[in-house]
């Protein structure tokens, strides 16, 4: 199973896509969509989308895993984080693969076990899951690997319960 | 000029077309894009999507206004709406068209005169500008032909300062 994470942004959306083969993990790919801050809005998206659209078409995920934000204390934040996650999710849906969404309390609590972890804790488990040397940078990057491993994660969780029922 | 109104949201996307001849604004189409409650998220976004485009085709504005959201105390909300706005952003800019985007206030001011006017005093200008016999329902699409005929007005007023220059 080829699994894609994202980690959505207008400025900067992170992306990492690993393969799964038996419980092991296996990092195929990682790195960020950036617009530039002068460019209006809906040329971002449009280069968020088109660039979404061609790691689609390269990598040919079988599942996306985007990251879910309930809270947000700034409106204007979430409004914006929300316009790139409305384009990945179309995005996603137009190529008709899986879409899962999980919350950051799942992906601290798949990848350290533990609801309240640290950033630093994500990352360390991101590097150590995947045998890297050094933690991926940036860090939209490294979330966006954190999401697709908390993907593989629920999803190994979820074929063992079947097995046992 | 033809002018396409959004008022977005994932639930419901409002429209409405209006077109400027002369000093005047006419009527030309105005409804709502629905999407259901218990659809997914992703494929809501897709049907938003796709029939906005169905209706940018067909009616073939020259310019598309959307409603700009800065304030809204519910984060899940603000996210909702982003990710509906994102599309229609990305939709009208893979067609090329020229996007602007008005705040509430600036409809209100545009339409009323008045920042502070009510939704119904509002409702009621529409229906004055568009020689309507009735005010638009739903609400959304009064709101999406509110926000068309504020873009109209801008438009000229940014003429006529040009002239002045």
């Amino acid at each position: 199973m080829r699994i894609l994470g994202i980690d959505p942004g207008t400025a900067t959306t992170g992306y990492g896509v690993i393969d799964v083969v038996g419980s092991k993990c296996q990092l195929l790919d990682y790195g960020c969509i950036c617009t530039k801050a002068g460019l209006p809005m809906p040329q971002r998206l449009v280069q968020i989308f088109h660039a979404l659209e061609q790691l689609i078409t390269n990598r040919q995920p079988d599942v996306m895993a985007v990251e879910e934000l309930f809270f947000n204390n700034n409106a204007k934040t979430a409004i914006s984080v929300g316009q790139a996650r409305g384009v990945i999710l179309l995005c996603g849906a137009k190529k008709e693969i899986e879409i899962q969404e999980y919350t950051p309390l799942q992906v601290k609590q798949a990848l350290v076990g533990y609801g309240r972890a640290e950033k630093q804790q994500i990352q360390y488990m991101v590097k150590t899951y995947l045998n890297m040397k050094q933690i991926p940078k940036p860090d939209d990057a490294a979330d966006a690997l954190a999401i697709a491993i908390c993907h593989a994660h629920y999803h190994a969780t979820r074929r063992m319960r079947q097995v046992e029922e």
